[in-house]
């Protein structure tokens, strides 16, 4: 049976932190009258931490925490325009072009022929199904799904509702803890491609010494690296 | 092989459009200086409606629907109090205690010692997640899946992965749009069970002469009308 490959999809098929970098320097531009940017994005982060367990990932909470966040560090002086210039960005992310990491619109055709494919990603499910619509990958993957929380137990359901073993999988993606660490954990296979920037939230240290890991530069090294394995 | 039960979640096994109706009413009451009610609620209904492609279902895409139209119809001069309070009422929402409606504690433990039971809803994954948690039934069904919009193909690819014909299935839901209409037509059974209120957005008409169809005043009368159906 070939490996099944299953890829993450945000910062590892496509760039998304680049533009979520982009919208904190907005942020931090759209309330540049009140404060330092240094000031701004430390409190933004503060409360989108905060946050994280009421709004999970994606663009809308980041939209709230913002607005939050500049309630609280504006002294209650924030006006309607700033609030609209928040908003907008918000709708400006959920419709930002999606755009292919080098490499991928070659690699993923081409071992969608040898291996299952499959995706699985987490965020906001309405804007991450978006997104796979407008990447054109998606007549590819066999299977993806959008899911809360990449840890050790939501990749063991979603295993076992793919009815496959870990043994069987690879995870391809860009966050150590998110992609790599529960992988590893449940006895998979792990490819980290790290991406330029990793949000503060996805940091992790890489695994040393585990022969089911290993590191590559670009996506373009993975069907290089898939015909070492002994199957 | 029996039947495979579909449930829907939000007004089918627990209370949710009663905390939308209460929230619209408590976003009037906030913005109550401004106008009347009703032009508010329909301002409201009419921003939602046109963002629903952009944000899709759910708390976090309301907030930020209400907190557009707020900046719209005060005429920018919305203060920093009132979009806190927009803020908050969202949070309050995020952290609703699950209400299960009458019957669905004890019917859903007995029918899933005869059934396969499922969970199909849409919203906002994290959210729904979290309620499904909260409600205590997680353990009596196999499978569950939150999806992005609940159309006939969205159910196709369900029952695709789930590996299940549309002839063993029967989904059980509140929304003639979304639980009843796409599964009906695709060939499943389908059982409806209104709830007092209907968003505006999923009202739709009943199907008639359809003998795939029933409608049910409460979840209490599902076991006795599953026993009617020829296995």
């Amino acid at each position: 049976m070939p490996l099944t490959l299953c890829f993450d999809a945000d910062d590892t098929l496509w760039h998304n932190e680049d533009m979520f970098a982009d919208a904190h320097a907005r942020f931090a531009t759209i309330l540049g009258r009140y404060h330092e940017r240094e000031v701004i994005e430390r409190e933004l982060y503060a409360t989108e931490m905060r946050n994280l367990r009421l709004y999970g990932y994606g663009v809308k909470g980041f939209a709230l925490s913002a607005l939050e966040t500049a309630v609280r560090i504006t002294g209650d002086t924030l006006s309607s325009r700033e609030v609209s210039e928040v908003i907008a960005l918000a709708q400006s992310m959920l419709r930002h072009p999606v755009v292919l990491l080098p490499g991928v619109a070659e690699v993923v055709p081409a071992l969608a022929a040898r291996h299952p494919l499959t995706l699985l990603t987490k965020g906001d499910l309405h804007d991450q199904e978006r997104k796979l619509r407008d990447s054109g990958l998606g007549s590819h993957f066999a299977r993806y799904d959008v899911i809360a929380e990449k840890d050790t137990a939501t990749y063991r359901r979603v295993l076992e509702q793919w009815s496959l073993k870990p043994e069987d999988f690879v995870m391809i993606g860009n966050s150590l803890r998110s992609d790599i660490l529960p992988v590893l954990e449940l006895g998979g296979r792990a490819v980290w491609i790290p991406y330029p920037l990793t949000w503060q939230h996805e940091r992790a240290e890489p695994p040393t010494g585990n022969p089911r890991f290993t590191k590559l530069e670009s996506i373009a090294e993975l069907p290089a690296y898939l015909s070492t394995l002994v199957l």
